[in-house]
């Protein structure tokens, strides 16, 4: 008899076109809403304050977009990544819909790309993700591709498929949130009086803040988005590989990168998309994060809004001022990362004009 | 003027037939279930995905069996082992009705046995505790037996009294969920196809998965459930004991094995009775937690539903391949477990047929 | 240009009279409370047993005096005591009404005193916050003083203004809860009997229980708060201080002690105001809290309720025993506190008589 519980898949057990429906849908609530909050940090107003959401045009408080990515992202866990050597990218990430407590969100994930590695060992799956709510409403949508294991070392000469990836969603193809009315928009509540006019293209901000990362804290954030990767809660595992501890998952670095935006980009309330998104080195507990943004466009869309386009960084253990000359270099005529630096994101947001 | 701060109860506090109130009766709300997810990284679709909850027939989420039953527990802790010298077992644990968010849990105990050991320093108390709920319905009751402190080393020589315990709940004393109506039942949110008929009487399930135990993620979820039993909390305290680390309460240590238990058993979405438990071994913060389950029986029930009998183990710092051989052993006829089992659990699941 | 991001104020920029509204009002949630009893063990039946509170008098369960006012603190620190060396004290903290699931609490402080140091490097600024609620009523209010760096080191000889401070709060100026009809309260809920007539001027109480704190818990508490006082959260920056760590909130312990004086204040369920509280010594993880209160003074209000005055002490790594003949000393004449006693808080608790 073969044992039930599932080990993941592998390179092989992925075919293209394929769609997988992940399990276990998952009802968000507004205590997810506050373990986010105390998991990360966060202090954007239109997340944590029903009567700002409320004189906005939300019915109620939305839930943080980052939230819902990360919870939709972990459904896809076990179907796309339990055996992933590396989470190698995301791209085209776009929000439809807001969330509400008590809404219930699905995950089904397309395989949109397959690409074997020479080494015979690892390959490539590219795959297209969509979280659905209980109406049947695409809340969110986005590719991600990942290195995994093969089952077998050898190589099975498929056909390479590398799908097509946007660098950036077209600005025509965002959903703003047809809710926000910014007539209502009162920057005393963010505490910060920047709206889309004070940015100027090419300018960075240093966030100044760093948050340190606690074992228990991002264990307990990757459980409560239900992420099973063994990586990051298996210290007797961890313990045996290159690491030596358990790894942080990237989305939380995201998370905590967000918070500390907060500090110079707290109007930009409301996450349209994420064009793309690297997690260039690890994070383990103990290291603290740090971040700088800069201001790649921006763009009035009338009525009062606009969007910014970020670039964010994430790095760990060192300032800004330390980090600013050297976060890039080319070696050798190819681009090379500090190691020090652990995120690097471009993304779209929504503000205020 | 006597101190008016409690230390709890010692063995000659009890006394035969004696009921008692246990304080601080409590609501659990939505915002328990969500601290459970990010405690113990839970995934069973019943209590996180309402939709899934209502098409079967419940009114709303239910609270997580394991849930009620720690918030229950803790209740009891401060009058019946506040001052254990360990926790010796439980029996006869049932649930009768499911909890909702919103529902007031209060707990008494009936001590049931009372035993002195030959030693005069400890004695054993036998208790029958039940939760019962803001209606005045049951919801679930338990035995279980503590070794506890003398306040006073001497002999007693009081009668003992043991109660009878039955090894295993009776079939037809177990109430299975009315709302549950497994028509409507889809193994797609789960992500498991095995139901009932899938599973062998005899079969082994290597669960696969480890959880490490972080100090504060335990030490929260035994406050969540308000258990003030000092070996948990007080690292200045056991420093100077033989274990010279805070305790796992052993509750969590069920948990976390319920959760890993979800590899291979995530069609067994609801807990009818633990029949019996032992936690064999301490677990510490740092500890990996792993778990592999044997099914004792299957019943059908008719009507599209049944009862698995499970015993689950679980065990520390190894994984199942290496533990299997060797969690039982026979010593000079005697019974002895692997120092690394942490727990021995056999309890009943109702799962679709 | 200058960084957008906010490294907070310094001595100079605040000025006699100047009205701070302080970013970011939030509403507290039902998970909030949840999330405290997680993060602080709390007992206290009047915030977690809807039956209990609804039974009293209240429509719903309140929310915690000591979460509310950890909240609304968290809203003041970014424009006060981001930059500050030491958080000094707090005077005249009172509650006006209660704080339910739901509500949404504004903050803002008046500068009601400021003095230079004469080191010319930092300065105390002294602060009347209140919070108030959706509807404009104010919720509590309270005054503290902080030593804050100055941005440039110099003496600017402005005027001192120090403001009155009461010692203690005027027992006809403190509001006691309307909702609270002592008629339907039964101490068997809260599993004491001690109510305010079992009471003594003088008598102490040693709560024995320790509780120790872990990183994550206190961080995440704090972040819960939206506290963002950089002394909790940036290890790689408090590497370099003198601490070597990071400091745990002061509240945080507030709340620690709070929750082990249910042990022996079981009935003093509401917080009607803190008189004056100080922070003496820093705590940091790892470290065990305890906790003995003395009774100042018991007044009997009629209607079956009354107020006690109590003196919490709370120390760390001693028990009561050790700690209670050395707390506070003489030396030249001068006061001097044991180095391990890390809060000295005089408040009023409602009790019923």
């Amino acid at each position: 008899m073969t044992n039930k519980a599932s080990s993941g898949r592998f390179f092989e057990d992925f075919s293209l076109g394929e769609v997988i429906y992940h399990a276990t849908p998952r009802t968000i609530t507004e205590a997810d809403a506050a373990l986010y909050l105390a998991l990360t940090g966060s202090r954007f107003s239109l997340f944590c304050n029903q009567e700002f959401a409320q004189r906005l045009g939300f019915k109620q408080t939305p839930i943080d977009n980052f939230l819902v990515f990360h919870i939709a992202f972990g459904k896809s866990v076990h179907d796309i990544s339990l055996n992933a050597v590396a989470n190698l990218g995301y791209a085209e990430l776009q929000f439809y819909l807001p969330t509400f407590a008590g809404d219930t969100i699905s995950v089904l994930s397309e395989v949109i790309g397959l690409k074997e590695n020479s080494n015979g060992k690892t390959g490539v799956v590219y795959v297209h993700s969509k979280a659905i709510n209980q109406k049947g409403h695409t809340v969110l949508s986005w590719k991600r591709w990942v290195m995994v294991h093969k089952r077998q070392h050898q190589m099975l000469n498929s056909f390479e498929v590398k799908p097509h990836l946007e660098s950036q969603l077209a600005l025509e193809s965002l959903f703003a949130p047809t809710e926000f009315n910014s007539k209502h928009y009162d920057p005393q509540i963010s505490g910060e009086k920047y709206l889309l006019g004070n940015y100027e293209k090419g300018e960075w901000i240093d966030h100044i803040d760093g948050l340190t990362i606690d074992e228990a804290e991002h264990t307990m954030a990757t459980k409560l988005y239900q992420n099973n990767a063994k990586v990051h809660f298996n210290q007797h595992q961890m313990s045996n590989s290159k690491h030596h501890e358990r790894l942080v998952y990237g989305g939380h670095i995201i998370s905590l990168c967000r918070t500390i935006s907060h500090n110079g980009l707290a109007n930009a309330q409301w996450l349209l998309a994420i064009n793309s998104g690297s997690h260039l080195n690890p994070s383990y507990a103990g290291d603290t994060i740090y971040a700088a943004s800069q201001i790649l466009d921006k763009v009035n869309l009338g009525s009062g809004v606009g969007v910014l386009q970020v670039r964010t960084l994430g790095f760990k253990n060192m300032s800004w001022q330390q980090m600013q000359d050297q976060f890039e270099m080319e070696l050798d005529g190819k681009k090379s990362y500090h190691p020090q630096l652990v995120l690097d994101l471009n993304y779209s947001l929504f503000i205020p004009a």
